[in-house]
């Protein structure tokens, strides 16, 4: 276990064997991503929570969900959210397009996916995309196939990257002292693989409770006692924009939310010194955003038969 | 007064003489339209109400501000704004500048101007910004005027153009017919300019009474007794995208808001025939969209002393 370059050009995501991308389906899901037809009162679009003025996340606490609720943890970045195994911060869901279709019908968008999908239907410039990229009209499975599939291109190459790749000078001398302090310390252990996290559950506060936090986490879905406080490990990669930080989005400051890692997953307590080189290394995973993924689509128009947004 | 073409590649908008349009504040200006910080709540931004996949509008009957506020007038489309010569559908605001610090600091947005520029001043990306196109740090009047060029940059050249730029070829003869309508009788009168609308106020209801709404439009901003039921005569360009219609969003249907139009502006029962030949008409003036003001910004980011959202 240990750190990992991505393939050259980050071009070898891990896909589903029956999802493929194509550009097609990207350019779909892209659609999809941006619609707040999506939604059970059309207030929200996937982009609500992840918005790329905010690293692909929200800036917030937790979530705000449709229909004015609030949930109650925060939401990731999908940057490079193809290099996850695990999808929400207790792994409920397998796949990105299982999240997806989660977010959508649940709490996040609070979608009655099959009204959703008879919407779409009727919409001419949609019914003709699903037609062409699946050989049939829009399902609840092929939506969450497109927006997964659209996903899988929000890839940041960073420097940490070119410095893997054989680019030394691509990190300067305090990013690459945080970098051996990462190593040395363990930190890796779980901030593994491609993403430097996302890969594996661990226990939030190994060697010490989180005190502000009573989310159970992945208990909440295996009910097995050893799975208490355990989430997904979140990913390095443009942590320095995802602020604020942790399940709850209890900690703005990123060195504090180093030292508290420190104190609670490896139980020691890190030197300023060593926090200032972590904050440093980890800036050096901050991606170059693909401009082409900010374009904002022009969506299908409604029809007259398009459901209303429910609003008084 | 009657219909009028752009000058050529729409480059000539009206411009304020104190507000020159440079290319560095447009860019300012486009990260501060879609910035949610410049909101009461951090739930806002310019981009909330004028969404790209509406038209630049939001859809919806009647607009919703900050803090959950639902407002009490249609949002408009902001393409080709900048060829307007009122704000508001009362007209409360005479300048773009000044109609978007009243939507920064009104119901649509909720915020402290004060604050907003102290938190700008304190994010080095923002105030670096700010000095280079205007010599100083952020102010209330200095972030309208970055908005409002980025705003007159928001052109959709259409069909309709190429055709008064001499290209018959570019109406079919369905849509000539619709534009032979207007024109004989009389829509042009208010719908004129560059804009087909955007330059005057009108009367809502000259020949009736409009059944659903009891807004009294600009007479709520000059108490004058003529003015009451007088709103902004909206734009035609684009209206195929920003349904519902009205200045209470009460008609989904292009081609009953034409019907309603017949009925309480001139007069007249317009036949299925004089309707379908206008919606071919107005279809005709659906303009292409700048794949530049498309592109989502990168938003400099906050620092710890940037004050958080309000949310509990």
């Amino acid at each position: 276990m240990g750190l990992a370059a991505p393939p050259a050009g980050f071009d070898a995501v891990p896909t589903p064997a029956d999802n493929p991308t194509t550009p097609e389906k990207v350019a779909l899901g892209r659609q999809l991503f941006f619609d707040t037809r999506l939604s059970a009162d059309e207030s929200r679009s996937c982009y609500s929570c992840h918005v790329c003025e905010h690293g692909l996340t929200d800036g917030l606490p937790v979530a705000q969900g449709a229909l004015g609720k609030q949930l109650t943890r925060s939401s990731p970045s999908l940057w490079n959210i193809g290099y996850h195994t695990e999808f929400y911060w207790d792994g409920r869901s397998s796949s990105l397009e299982a999240q997806a279709k989660a977010a959508w019908t649940g709490g996040n968008m609070g979608a009655n996916a099959d009204e959703v999908v008879a919407m779409l239907n009727g919409i001419d410039g949609y019914a003709s995309q699903f037609q062409d990229v699946f050989g049939e009209g829009a399902t609840p499975d092929n939506v969450v196939q497109a927006i997964a599939a659209f996903e899988r291109t929000l890839l940041t190459p960073s420097r940490f990257d070119d410095f893997l790749n054989g680019k030394a000078s691509a990190l300067n001398d305090q990013e690459q002292k945080g970098l051996q302090r990462v190593v040395q310390k363990g930190c890796i252990i779980c901030h593994n693989g491609v993403g430097a996290g996302g890969g594996m559950f661990q226990k939030f506060g190994i060697r010490g409770r989180y005190e502000y936090s009573d989310d159970l986490g992945r208990y909440n879905v295996t009910k097995k006692e050893a799975d208490k406080y355990f989430f997904k490990v979140p990913m390095w990669r443009n942590v320095t924009r995802t602020a604020p930080y942790f399940n709850d989005g209890s900690i703005w400051d990123l060195s504090e939310a180093v030292r508290i890692m420190g104190r609670i997953q490896i139980g020691q307590k890190l030197t300023d010194d060593d926090v200032d080189a972590i904050v440093a290394f980890l800036h050096s995973l901050e991606g170059k955003m693909p401009q082409e993924a900010m374009v904002l689509p022009v969506l299908p128009a409604s029809t007259l038969a398009t459901p209303k947004p429910v609003f008084k």
